[in-house]
C-alpha cells in the first residue's frame, strides 16, 4: 500500500477537526501526505521520527524519504509493547536523538500506536524543555485516544501512566488505512474507547456503533472514517474544556479506574481496550447499584462490547482483592477513598456536581468484581 | 539558626516580587515562615521535600515538623553536586514518592540549590504530568537565578539540562541568612549572576555591586536582601516577556553559551559561577571585536569580577578546540553557526532586531579563547 516519496493521489474524504492549539486531520491514504502535513504544521531543521519494531518496518522508508526533502531526518525505533513503555526507552531515544545531533529546532514525529505516542510525546515534552511532535497513530485506539488531549509519559514498576507531562501535538495526522493491517484483537480493543465516548457523550453515536459494528471490525474505510473523527470531536471537546483534568476531563476516565487496576494485575496479558471494557461494565454496574445510572445502561454496554468480542468480566484468576489495591495507586486516587467516572445513561455522565469525580467504598467494589 | 516548629518573629524587611503566575519573596529569616507561607501558595494533601545531604541537616528537620501541621510530609535527599543532577536521581526521588504514598494532590518543596531546585522541579513536572513545587532556595545563586523562571532539568552525557521541562512554581521563598552560611566560593559564583543581571538590564544595579561588593562577600543580610530582590526583579521581568526563550529571554544567555561549555570540559571542576564569570568576560570581548559593543565594556566587567575573586581567562588546562567544539553541543546552537547573546555595554545587550542571539564564526571564538 505504500507508494514513493512524491506523489499524492488525491484523497476522497478529508475529515479535519480542531482540537483547539492542533488540528487532527483524518482520511483513507493521508500517509502520502504526512510528510507535507508534518512540515506545515511544525517547520523544523531535524525530524526525529519514533516508531516501534512492528509499525517501522510497514510506514517508516517512504516516510522518511519525503522528511528528508524537508530537513535531516532520524530514524529511533524502540521495541513494541507497553513493557517498553519506560523511562529506559525514554533515556535511550533522548540519547539517541543527542547522538544525531537533534537541538532545539527539532520536531519529534510519533509512528505508531498509543504506546508510541506517549513515549514519544514524553521523549518530546523533556528534550531541551519541550520540542514539537506531531502524532500520526497508526492504530484506531491511538487515533481516537491517545493522540488526542497531549497526555503523554510512560510507566514504572508501580503503576501506569505516573511518569510523565502535558504536551498538546503541532498536529495529528490519522490513516484509517494503516487499521486495516492490525490484527483484530487490536483492532476490537479500540472500538472500546470508541464506544466509550458513546457512552460518556453520545447516544446516537453508541447506536451508530452498534448498527454498524460488522463494518467496524472489518476495518470499512469510510465507516472507520466517520467513527475516529466522531470520537475525536468528543474527545476534543472534552479536553479542550478541561485541559488539566480538573473537571469534566474526567469523565475521560469512564472505565479507567478499574480497568487499568486489572491491566496492572493481570501483567499487561490484557490489552489495554480489554480492561477498559470490563472496567465500563464494573463501573456502570456500579452506578446503577448507587442508583446514579438508569436501569439497563450496563446490560446494553455489556451486550455491545460482547457482540464485539471483547470480555465483559473479571478473569477469574485476577483476585478480586489484588485488583481492589490496585485501584489505590490510581492517580485519581485522592486523600482516602478512590474516585471513579461513572455513567448516568447511554450518552451521558454522572456527578457534574462533584466535578464529575465520584468517590466509591472499597466493599462496593469488590461486591462488583466478586 | 534554626528555631522550633510554630514560633515566628516578625521579619524586619520583607521584598515580594510579582514574577506573573507566581510570587517571589525574600527576607531574611523567612525559613520560620517557610511552612506557613508553603500551605498557602500551594495546599497540598502530601508536601514531598527534596533536598541534599548538606542542606538537609541544616534546615529539613524545622521544616518538616512545621509542614506536618498542614498535610504528611515526606523527605527525599539526594547526594549534592552537579554530578548528581542526573535522570537516575530524579527516578529515584519520583520512586520514592511513589513509594511514600505520593499522588497528584503532592506538592514538591525543593530546599536547596540551583541543581536541587532543577531536579526536584523536574521530578514536579513529570509527576504524575505535573504537580506544583515551591521553590526553596538556599544559595545566592539559586535565589537569583534557578528558582525564577520555571526552568527545570537534568543533565545528561551529551550536556547539561538538556533533559526538562517548563514549570513555573507556585511561589519562591528566599531565606538570604542562609547564604551566610555556604563557602565563599559558592557566595562568589552566585554574584556572578548578579553582576550578569547589572550588565544585562541596570547599569545603576551594576554600580551598586561595585560600591557594595565587600559587603556582598561578607553576605551582610540587607546588602544581599536587596541584591536578591533586583536581580529577581530583572530576571522576573525579562522571563515574563518571554517565558520560552524564543526572543528577550535569550539574553539571559550572556556568559553562559562559552560558561556552560568551559564547565563542561573542566568536568564540572569549575563551578557554574566560575564558568559563567570566564565567558562573560570573553563574550563581552567577542562583543567588542565585532563592533556591537563599547569599547571597555569587557575590561570594567573583568574588573568587578576579578576583585570579587572570580577567574576572569579560560585555565590553560582546557584546550581552546575542546571549548569550541564544546559550544556546539549547546541547545541554542541552531543550524550551523553558534548563537550567543552580546552585551551592548554596561545595562544594556545588542542584537534586538535579530531576536536577541547573534551567531558567531567559530573562528573568532577560536582567537578571544586564545
Amino acid at each position: 500500500m505504500t507508494t514513493s516519496a512524491g506523489t499524492e493521489r488525491p484523497l476522497a474524504h478529508t475529515r479535519v477537526i480542531d482540537a483547539g492549539s492542533y488540528r487532527v486531520t483524518v482520511a483513507a491514504g493521508l500517509r502520502q501526505q504526512f510528510a507535507r502535513v508534518i512540515a506545515e504544521a511544525a517547520p523544523a531543521h531535524h525530524y526525529a521520527i519514533v516508531s516501534d519494531d512492528e509499525v517501522a518496518p510497514l510506514y517508516v522508508e517512504p516516510l522518511t524519504l519525503a522528511l528528508a526533502a524537508h530537513a535531516p531526518v532520524s530514524v529511533h525505533v524502540v521495541p513494541a509493547g507497553e513493557g517498553h513503555k519506560t523511562r529506559d526507552t525514554w533515556a535511550r531515544v533522548t540519547d539517541g536523538m543527542l547522538d544525531a545531533g537533534c537541538g532545539r529546532d527539532t520536531t519529534v514525529v510519533a509512528l505508531g500506536g498509543g504506546v508510541v505516542g506517549d513515549l514519544a510525546g514524553f521523549v518530546a515534552a523533556t528534550f531541551m524543555r519541550g520540542v514539537p511532535v506531531v502524532q500520526c497513530p497508526t492504530t484506531l485506539l491511538a487515533m481516537i485516544d491517545a493522540s488526542v488531549g497531549g497526555k503523554t509519559g510512560v510507566d514504572t514498576a508501580a503503576g501506569k501512566n505516573l511518569v510523565g507531562a502535558f504536551h498538546p501535538p503541532a498536529a495529528v495526522l490519522a490513516d484509517v488505512e494503516t487499521i486495516a493491517t492490525l490484527p483484530l484483537p487490536q483492532r476490537r480493543s479500540g472500538l472500546v474507547e470508541a464506544i466509550k465516548h458513546g457512552v460518556l457523550a453520545d447516544a446516537a453515536y453508541f447506536a451508530r456503533i452498534e448498527s454498524e459494528l460488522p463494518a467496524l471490525l472489518d476495518a470499512d474505510p469510510s465507516v472507520t472514517l466517520e467513527t475516529v473523527a466522531r470520537s475525536v470531536e468528543i474527545k476534543a471537546d472534552v479536553v479542550r474544556a478541561d485541559e488539566r483534568e480538573h473537571g469534566r476531563r474526567k469523565t475521560l476516565n469512564l472505565g479507567h479506574t478499574l480497568g487499568h487496576a486489572l491491566e496492572h494485575v493481570s501483567g499487561y496479558a490484557l490489552l489495554h481496550g480489554e480492561a477498559v471494557a470490563i472496567g465500563m461494565v464494573l463501573e456502570a454496574r456500579i452506578a446503577e447499584r448507587l442508583g446514579l445510572a438508569e436501569p439497563g445502561t450496563a446490560e446494553r454496554i455489556q451486550g455491545l462490547l460482547r457482540r464485539a468480542g471483547l470480555p465483559v468480566a473479571r478473569p477469574p484468576e485476577l483476585p478480586v482483592d489484588s485488583v481492589v489495591d490496585a485501584t489505590r495507586l490510581d492517580k485519581k486516587a485522592r486523600a482516602g477513598r478512590v474516585e471513579y467516572a461513572l455513567p448516568a445513561r447511554i450518552g451521558a455522565m454522572a456527578g457534574e456536581d462533584s466535578g464529575w469525580a465520584l468517590p466509591v467504598d472499597d466493599q462496593l467494589v469488590h461486591e462488583v468484581l466478586a
